[in-house]
């Protein structure tokens, strides 16, 4: 099935007599190996019926003769069928091609080196397939091996373009196998020069009969958790800290102008609203139902939700699928009758949905907790409602359009969501956070279609072995889901980020600045040690520092006293005031060289006066290149730095946020 | 030379008859090689004066009659002295070890796996000599490839006890070597079991006279930057923004109370000050001088200095050996007249010194850009001042006792600070931020006699290849200078961060918490993602999560609800109150599989009560348990997090930063 792809197997030949098996050599290439082909020898070494290294047509002869006549002397009665002659394959690198289900993201390619490599180093790129000619590319660039490829100790390269092609041909093999494919691991392929060799494949199977469902985007209804003007809170309490009062009390006592109905049988009025004992009895319509209590009646408050003709329900309550056992199946029953009710669900296990345009509002975190963020054009989706909640309050001066908190994702996920965010004229950013995928095809292809209009930035965590162990194919562990996750993202055009302040730093960088033409960035500081940080991290980036132009270097130096460094990063020293920095910004967002300018302050440093604040708002609205900001410190410097964000230029508190906002805002290719 | 130190080579003899070449491999051990000796003869090969692989006496037998046989025929004139029977290595895993003069750090020995693990992966590991068994042990697990060695692929494992033996033979070396050392390179040797054969020797020598001078850390007179009564200022200034301006401004105007003397020829009084025209002209005795004038003129200042009995100054003008050229010069003249003047220097290119106890206050940060700490247990040492200047106000609450920022360090440098820091009674703490060290054997030994006493945080930045370039021997490059840098500190028992928050984050852990016993920690949270996040930061340290005791197991069980999990992460889930919590944290500060407790609050959820303050302040007090504590999120967080670090219990804001923590407090082995 191999070779139909294209792959190579080393050659061979039969040949029944020594001046055959010497024309069959000179075919093949020297050196060949001969070995006796007979049905009746078990081990061919045993009866030295294996000559190998044979590397002249002479040579040949003479073993076809020494091993005929071995045979013949120590396995006599043995039929023999000829000598095979077969291509020995030269000196090379050994690299390996898997094809794999993962579970998370479907038909998956790896590619790695062989040997120690992937096993020990398990240094090894993924990608989901089918896989583009970009995308092998990268594959085998990500690598950190990629060394012995270009040449190691004076070996010629191997070609870059055969690799490419040997994954994109490992790529269709899997395509075309689609649902079948269990795992195919073509390892080891020798490699040299154009050539290459598979000296071993396994291939497994499923049944024909095998169909692997992939979930397409639904983003029916959704627009009803944003905009529905009327809600009902089931399981509504008078109590507080209960989840059905700080849902009651989000809706009630703040800026949500919509119509709220609290559920529960057992009072008359929370909060100053009329109680109802149940959705039924509600006589208006309701667009949306929050559900406080237990799982167990969700099934039965769905249908009355039929009834009502209400297409989406938040459901806050805890105790599904994360405990495991029956709730598994309850979720399964919950999701079933959604379906059937024409109801979506957000939820379970979630902190609610929050609009700052409509203001509805259905976190059960109170206000008072936690602030609530302004308009503005990111999106938040998040698993975990904690996490997002966090980020949600650290973007609050940005601005949030839409929080969405899909917990146990019953229904609605990221992908419903990002398909929905694509058309909603309020979200420019889409920053999501996710700890594992349950669809994860369904989520590539939504971010896929999304992201080359909208940037989706997310942070993906339970990485590790211990918090998410994935192993693949015989060769053991390979890198863990992170590795595919990490090639998935790239593949689909996710922005991908390491923490929640990373998530946070970048949507900020999307949401307040254009983004980066190129990957080149330039610094300017009047404190050189966060420039000389920001530089040890961004090795092994995708980021550059390119030298300024010799134009700009002069421009510089015309009007910079000598002790400032006038070269990349420009070093202005504690003496710089913000007519330096002015002069020295303008000059780096002018310079054709330069696709990012970072600016670090410290502000503590009494020269620098205020105007730096009119400085950047100017250079910011002037030119369409991205500036980044950086600065640490107490009070002051916090309270400049706010000042200076609400005239429109991010600023950061710690270099890695600083130089993650670049990473992000710059094209990876 | 190798050999003295016990290295073995493969082991060879000549013979001149048959039997005798069969009787010396069978002492070496088959397999082996023959070779003609003979002086007339350059390539043996191609006389047939070589055969490989003789597996027995036999073989040896007849290999030796072959080879003399083809000698005989092939160069019947050449002068045959026998033939040399020489081990042959088998098969087994190659190791490199190196010895090479560190700029920064003097010799150090470098251990790693042959081939492409040190050429293209650089997976090295590093100690300054001499290397303990200890610190050998650590170098070998350190390295990825170890696993390699421990018996890959069925091999049997390499004894680790053997392994430490060549790098103590080797570490021996380079003692002995002494200032004659300039590179030894044992590249390969192959190991296997329990034996190893050096394949390859390269030792590179300097003259016999060399002497590679070693400087003492000084801590004479330093007790004058932080204790002076009184202050003059050379170049006050009237000008604000004025560096001369701001350093006045923070010894008048602020809590100092020594006297002090504005020099300046043009003025007769700055804030209220009397103006001198010179040091000489102030007729009362001066215990500290600060410079910010040129440093062209500072020979002639500390000349004055030597004059009037003052042993300390604190430069702050720039313009140093950061310039290159004759700057580098004059540094020196100011670094030799200081000496023969007994004045110790803190600069130049410095923001100045400041001493929380008797305030005097040196720094050029006006106290309104700048936040001075409150007193307390921490000591800041940083080669950046404006770096220093940030961590420092980020530890305002904490409490720092004494900030240098030491700039050039033309003479007082990191190693006399921390000499001195180690008698200090104020400093629990030692925080130090470098770049770059210039004499890091000093450094280390000063932070080898003071670590055990008192805990030395360190962030080096300048660590990539860009910032800080380092080679070493002749395979190129061998992870650069940081890789030395982490051994070396890892050998004086420094704890390393990666950045300045880090740096805060430990030296907070510190200040507020004992140390822990191991480093096996537990989380419990009402928000399980950041503990899922850090699971993912804790791979690859030496941090564990060891399973709880069933003892704590069913402990919690009986109190908490069903759905909170009982484990390590403990999740109680956001209907977790302030109780819920108590229950856990007590039962994680009594487990005794547990050395770092380690909460994480998500305090946006309602049903979190503010009762916790008083729960974390009692379990802070009561138990001898280091616990840190975590949240991220808004004012209302911010707010309950300085309330409850008022407590004397540490409260982060990233995760990493928390982990970063629980790194810091945890021994390394």
């Amino acid at each position: 099935m191999c070779r139909k792809y294209g792959f190579i197997a080393p050659r061979s030949g039969i040949a029944t007599e020594a001046d055959e098996a010497a024309g069959l050599a000179a075919r093949l290439g020297f050196p060949v190996a001969l070995k006796v082909v007979s049905p009746d020898i078990l081990h061919k070494t045993d009866v030295g019926g294996v000559e190998l290294g044979c590397g002249s047509e002479q040579e040949v002869k003479a073993a076809f003769a020494r091993i005929t006549e071995n045979v013949r002397r120590k396995a006599p009665d043995a039929r023999v069928e000829g000598v095979s002659v077969e291509e020995m394959v030269r000196e090379g690198v050994e690299v390996i091609l898997g094809l794999t289900r993962d579970q998370q993201f479907g038909p998956v390619l790896m590619f790695g080196l062989g040997g120690v490599f992937t096993e020990l180093l398990h240094d090894v790129s993924f990608r989901t397939l089918p896989v583009s000619a970009v995308d092998a590319r990268a594959m085998i660039r990500e690598i950190e091996g990629r060394p012995l490829l270009e040449g190691y100790r004076g070996q010629p390269p191997v070609s870059e373009e055969m690799l490419v092609d040997l994954l994109m041909k490992a790529s269709r093999m899997g395509m075309d196998l689609g649902d079948r494919l269990e795992s195919v691991d073509l390892n080891p392929i020798v490699v040299w020069g154009d050539q290459h060799r598979v000296l071993d494949a396994k291939v497994l199977l499923q049944p024909e009969d095998r169909v692997v469902p992939v979930a397409q985007p639904n983003s029916s209804h959704l627009e009803g958790f944003f905009s529905a003007r009327s809600v009902a809170v089931v399981g509504a309490s008078s109590t507080w800290g209960k989840v059905g009062n700080s849902v009651l009390d989000s809706l009630v006592n703040h800026e949500y102008r919509g119509r709220v109905y609290p559920v529960n049988p057992t009072k008359t009025e929370i909060m100053g609203q009329k109680c109802y004992p149940n959705l039924s009895a509600i006589p208006e319509p309701v667009d949306l139902v929050a559900v406080t209590v237990a799982l167990s009646v969700v099934p039965d408050i769905l249908r009355e939700c039929a009834a009502k003709g209400i297409h989406n329900v938040v459901i806050h309550s805890g105790g599904g699928k994360e405990l495991g056992g029956e709730s598994l199946e309850l979720e399964a029953t919950i999701k079933r009758v959604a379906r059937e009710s024409d109801v979506r669900i957000v939820g379970c296990n979630c902190i609610g949905v929050y609009d700052s345009e409509t203001k509805l509002d259905t976190l059960f975190q109170v206000h008072e907790r936690m602030v609530r963020p302004k308009n503005g054009p990111i999106a938040i989706l998040t698993q975990s409602g904690t996490v997002g909640a966090a980020v949600a309050e650290s973007l609050a001066d940005v601005g949030v359009c839409k929080f969405v908190s899909y917990g146990n994702r019953i229904d609605v996920d990221e992908a419903d969501l990002i398909s929905y965010l694509a058309e909603d004229p309020s979200t420019r950013v889409i920053a999501c956070y996710v700890e594992g995928l349950a669809e994860g095809q369904k989520f590539l292809a939504a971010a896929r279609r999304v992201a080359p209009r909208k940037p989706i930035v997310v942070f993906k965590s339970g990485r590790s072995q211990r918090a998410a162990r994935a192993s693949m194919s015989h060769t053991g562990f390979f890198g863990g889901s992170y590795g595919v996750a990490a090639g998935a993202f790239q593949q689909a055009g996710i922005i991908p980020v390491d923490s929640c302040e990373e998530l946070a730093a970048v949507a900020r960088a999307l949401a307040m600045q254009p983004r980066a033409r190129g990957s080149r960035l330039a610094m300017i500081s009047n404190g050189a040690g966060t420039m000389v940080q920001a530089m040890d991290l961004m090795e092994g980036t995708h980021l550059t520092m390119p030298p300024l132009t010799p134009e700009t270097v002069s421009r510089l130096k015309e009007v910079y006293p000598p002790f400032y460094l006038a070269q990349n990063p420009v070093d202005v020293t504690g003496s710089a005031n913000s007519a330096d920095y002015e002069v020295g910004i303008e000059a780096l967002m002018e310079d054709p060289n330069v696709d990012i300018v970072m600016p670090w302050f410290v502000f503590q440093d009494t020269a620098l006066d205020e105007r730096i604040v009119e400085v950047l708002a100017k250079a910011s609205e002037q030119y369409d290149k991205p500036i980044l900001c950086g600065s640490m410190g107490g009070p002051y410097t916090d309270g400049i730095s706010q000042t200076i964000q609400g005239r429109g230029v991010p600023m950061y508190h710690t270099v890695r946020e600083w130089v993650a906002a670049a990473k992000g805002i710059a094209p990876r290719q």
